[in-house]
């Protein structure tokens, strides 16, 4: 049958049974993603060197002061770009921070705080004080008069003013009699005021006395543990591996090592020193390829080899004034590590060389850092590493994030304006300031300001509104065929400009990440579905579910790369802030019943076995630990104990309540007990008197007594009247029993 | 200064003050995405026609009866594969799919239920229904004897038996004189069995006479919900459009004509057909591109045009009987919809077309099937639609998902051995059943059985625990600098592999999606890290957090692009079901902790007083109680408790298994106890037999004995030999030593 048919075949004819040639579609040349590489202040194409595999290194904070948001302009910028090459160009990162913990600026700061605590602790009398501080106002000034720079005259001068506005009123103080108290007061001011000055002071003349090594780590593991709490707060994303100065010693030690074998460093005095001439001259290498024009700014070199370690001395045991150090001979007074050099600890720049290159090896894909850091740091990072790994790529790709400023202003720790990110967090939601830094270029300055936070809560309630709408409409009750409607001219327009929209949207991020345009885009992307849902509301027809479903989920999954959106939720902006938006009654209540009859089971066995240590443990459960959880635990003698969640705070409040109850309880029952003692102290002197004696001292009042020492005549001789006399014999009588008494006890020896 | 300085500077010597060149890295080839493209038979490089866009049509359901495991197997599959190309490689995926509601099956269908319901509402009397049977018996032998297929044979074979079975109980009933109970119930059995015969036995004399258009969309309707629900219930993505046939008609009329116009089809009879033998011999098109050697099979082209459409008169209409009707004229009792050539109804193959050029235009990247549709259906659907668009790429890239088998057979609706999705959901959770297909290539066959799904449950239990493990390192109590830790050896050799896996799970999904060995190279990489976290235990050493914490998540993320793991979970698979799964874990893990450390302590107190009682409280916690909750402790000698949150099911298979080999071990060692003591007990039956004795009772063999009590000859008379007397001599002190012993044992009483 079959075979007569294939005569009739339409392949027949032309006589194939092969499937036919194929070629693939043309396609479009696909978008590339760029970078703004500092090394060649262009956007480059970014070509990983190995596959998709991109490791990245960031430098990380020096941990001795609270984070700004000089500090989250770099880190969220950089947690931006590291999202997006991990969750939208699928590139498989690697990412690693430093926390630097041995510094000049933290030794000074843990060196003068310590000084200045042990200072105010030993409560220095007001003249000293006042010695103290003009003695230091001495240096200070020298140092004012030298300095040129106009931000930092101005933050010396107006120290320098509040010095001399604190001291006044003490001087006058003592110059007239005042009382302690308002001494006190003038003093504790002008601690405060001269703190800088004095600590400044007190280092400068006993901080190479300092001999406790511990204040050098306290104070940065401090400080590290508010950086990562901040990070977490900005739903910044921690780093892969992250690396501290202190822990990478020894490899630091054979990375100098390593560079004087190479030819490119020299001991000198106990310290180490990078020989930049040595290096420019070699003819594989490059000297400040980041910023080639600052090359031999003594400005720039001499803060990066830090306040410590500037001292003129120091200057002389360098070939070059352009060298820098790759270690440092410690002084008295400052940390020491062993190495080949005597005792000494790392430069500033070589931390970064020694940590990326232990775990990234000779070349990296991206080195990211704030723009100030591109010259000497990262130049110097650059050419230490190039020198150890003898190469011309350790950084391939160098990205610089843009400055911060202060409603326009340079922020500047000698200004004194920069803001902390707690205080920052405190206006807006880590997600408003995302949104900002997302609605700005990383690369260029972003002004913090209240025009850029007002610009993104608007965005931000633009897009809630959307998702609310969005949301609403899904709500709506339809049956399952339902959720699925034939599109009309309309939704395939709309669906057209949303996969344009995308378009531009990839585009936007291939060119340099550029989430300003992206947001833009979105933004559009939003209007046109307002647009749509208007106009199918004026018709009073409803807006097609999914469609609007697909493009709000898109927005959601965008805003989930930006780290604007949790992950956890499923679409929009999550209601109620985060965890909230469960039962937590229902889906708690079971484990707590669990925790309440186990507990129970377990003191009725402690019970009858005398265990009293499981007891105490059962208390400190319920009154310790699940206050604490929000739980409230009640004992009812003889019934079940009853489980309650409560707010945490209130459970706390709850807790101090009872707390100070129990210590006024405690606190009247020994007023109580005490008073009671005295009573039966006074009583028992009392009881003590024989009763013939105890008028005869009272001479006076009385002048004659009788036999049984009883007054007979007053103190002016007057014979008593028998009215007074029968009083007296009242008392007497007793004082009779008393005594009796008296002797009773002690004939019992129930008396001590 | 600065220029002075400039003279020594090490950039003066070479006159450098500009960037030095840079090159990029030279990088890897990237990996290219291939898919297995059924018009080349090859895994072909995917390049999409319009930039990140990938426009996809899916062929959808006919709606006209439950889905099954063979409907899972293609949209499981699609799903997968668009999730992929979406989530992981980051196209925009336009993805559409058609909903079949009209077709001759669900006319059929629509008429026989209809047909069916309304005689049974009748109540037909016993006589009428066994005459009815029979009339239908007739028509269905004709039927059978014609089925050559064996298969099919074998189905209407046993119809035929199971009515005849039914029949005789009633028959018999009829002749004797039943209750009305007796003879209902009979008839209530036959109406059941003979459904199917009845049902085609009243559409054939009734069918055409059915006016009530409303039956032929309400039953598509009802199967299209459920075929939702299904999908729903297997987590597979819902289409971005999906398209009804009903709602596309005009649309269907105009593809029609458009082709009549363009000269490849035409009017016959009130039908339209396509004009195979002309479309073929076109010289820019090709008819049969994806089989071509199936051209010309009659017997698929004739499933193709369906049950009510391959009459003789109907094949007579075509020109060739290789043409494929585009229209079908309506006969009576079918729905009908007014076009140019009379009242009729859409041909099978048209409506993708339609549809898909409707939403998709002249050139799809993807279009998308089960294996058994290549032919005749989108072979016919690539003709129609480049004989509409005057083009040869209507689909750049066709797809197609292997088959199902049931435990080795082919799944046949006649062999009447399909699974429903809802059958197979209740004996595996829907993670399960896609685990299993993500274990197998999406273009083999996939064998469904006992074996596969235990395969995927093992994986499933696999990863769980790694999950768990991981979760119970990151909830150790830290503060917040101790989750970042120092990388030695083993941390970067595990972070090398887990990069190294990534690579591989990426060159995997560009070989044509190949989840098998991405599913092989995450099971891998968990072996690394129990390796890695086993030898850390064994040092007595924590585990690195950050890093096992980032391999937890890389695998979640996988799981979740892949549709394994819900969007919502933020770490591994989601706890106690879908829904409730909303942070279950974070929301009351605390609790959990609190009671975990609670129960420590108590225990410490308990085995330090001997406190029996409180031990086996915490045991019964952990063993009874808990696992209800779906809570697992494991105790670990001398280190904290570790707490996993698992599916309480699985908690409760575990508990079961635990107590089922418990239960064993216990049968075991009773039953060795009660052989032991058999064995004694025969032992001392036989030590207590003088050896005087022994012999005297075996008349059956001995004769004579001596004084002894040794035989001396055999029942027959005979002396013994020898031989036999010497081996009988040695049973013989055998048992003499024994009986010494047995008397020695009564001596000492060490018998009861």
């Amino acid at each position: 049958m079959l075979a007569g048919l294939s005569v009739v075949s339409p392949t027949g004819s032309k006589g194939r049974r092969v499937q036919p040639q194929w070629s693939p579609p043309a396609g479009t040349e696909p978008c590339k993603l760029r970078l703004y590489n500092s090394l060649t202040r262009n956007k480059d194409v970014f070509i990983p060197q190995d596959g998709k595999k991109v490791t990245w290194y960031c430098c990380g904070p020096t941990v001795y002061d609270a984070s700004h948001m000089g500090h989250a302009r770099s880190y969220i910028s950089f947690d931006i770009m590291r999202r997006v090459l991990r969750d939208y160009f699928q590139y498989d990162v690697f990412y690693c921070m430093n926390i630097t913990d041995i510094d000049d600026k933290i030794i000074k700061r843990a060196r003068q705080n310590y000084l200045f605590e042990r200072y105010r602790e030993q409560k220095p009398p007001a003249a000293q004080l006042l010695k103290d501080v003009h003695a230091a106002l001495k240096p200070f000034s020298v140092k004012l008069s030298e300095t040129t720079d106009p931000d930092k005259r101005q933050m010396l001068e107006r120290i320098q003013n509040s010095v001399k506005l604190a001291t006044e009123p003490l001087e006058q103080a003592m110059h007239s009699s005042p009382s302690e108290g308002e001494v006190d007061s003038h003093v504790q001011v002008l601690l405060e005021e001269a703190k800088d000055l004095l600590s400044d002071w007190l280092d400068s003349t006993g901080g190479s006395e300092v001999t406790d090594n511990s204040i050098f780590s306290k104070l940065p593991k401090f400080w590290e543990e508010e950086f990562h709490k901040d990070m977490e707060a900005l739903n910044v994303l921690p780093p892969d591996v992250l690396t501290r100065v202190s822990e990478y010693v020894p490899e630091i030690v054979n990375f100098v090592q390593k560079i004087v074998d190479n030819g490119y460093g020299y001991a000198s005095n106990g310290s180490v020193y990078f020989d930049t001439a040595k290096f420019a001259a070699s003819e594989k290498h490059s000297y400040g390829k980041l910023v080639p024009e600052a090359v031999g700014d003594q400005k720039a070199l001499q803060e990066g080899e830090g306040d410590l370690s500037i001292s003129s001395d120091r200057l002389s045991e360098k070939r070059s004034p352009n060298d820098f150090a790759l270690w440092k001979a410690s002084k008295p007074g400052e940390p020491s590590w062993p190495c080949p050099w005597g005792k000494g600890r790392p430069g500033w720049h070589i931390e970064c060389s020694a940590m990326a290159g232990t775990l990234l090896g000779a070349s990296m894909d991206i080195h990211g850092g704030g723009f100030d850091l591109r010259f000497p740091h990262h130049d110097n990072e650059l050419a230490q590493s190039e020198a150890y790994f003898e190469n011309d790529c350790w950084v391939r790709y160098f990205l610089h994030t843009g400055h911060l400023t202060i409603a326009g202003c340079k922020m500047s720790k000698s200004l004194k304006n920069f803001i902390t990110i707690k205080d920052a967090l405190k206006k807006h939601s880590a997600r408003q300031l995302r949104l900002a830094f997302l609605m700005h270029s990383w690369k260029d300055t972003l002004d913090y300001s209240s025009n850029t936070m007002e610009s993104a809560l608007q965005y931000e309630k633009f897009m809630n509104e959307f998702f609310l709408n969005v949301k609403d409409i899904l709500r709506a009750p339809v049956d399952i065929t339902g959720q699925f409607e034939k599109w009309e001219a309309e939704e395939m327009e709309l669906n057209k400009n949303f996969y344009d929209k995308k378009t531009a949207v990839h585009e936007a991020l291939c060119d340099n990440i550029d989430t300003r345009t992206v947001m833009e885009e979105m933004r559009a992307l939003v209007s046109q579905c307002n647009l749509y849902m208007a106009a199918r509301k004026a018709e009073r027809r409803r807006p097609n579910r999914a469609l609007l479903e697909n493009i709000a989920l898109y927005l959601t999954r965008m805003l989930k790369i930006f780290g604007a959106i949790e992950e956890e939720s499923p679409l929009g902006f999550p209601v109620g802030g985060p965890g909230t938006n469960l039962n937590l009654e229902s889906t708690v209540m079971p484990y707590l019943q669990v925790l309440s009859e186990f507990r129970e089971g377990v003191r009725k066995i402690a019970r009858e076995k005398k265990v009293l240590e499981v007891l105490q443990l059962s208390d400190a459960l319920r009154d310790d630990i699940l206050p604490e959880l929000g739980v409230r635990f009640e004992d009812h003698e003889g019934l079940p104990t009853v489980v309650k969640l409560v707010d945490r705070d209130t459970l706390l409040k709850e807790k101090e309540e009872k707390k100070r109850a129990e210590e006024e309880k405690r606190r009247k029952k020994e007023e109580a007990a005490r008073r009671r003692q005295e009573q039966e102290a006074a009583k028992l002197a009392k009881m003590k008197i024989a009763p013939s004696e105890m008028f005869l001292s009272e001479i006076d009042k009385y002048s004659k007594f009788d036999e049984n020492g009883l007054p007979t005549h007053d103190i002016e001789g007057k014979e008593l009247s028998k009215g007074q006399v029968k009083k007296l014999k009242k008392v007497f009588e007793a004082q009779e029993k008393l005594y009796k008494e008296y002797l009773q006890m002690l004939q019992n020896g129930s008396l001590q």
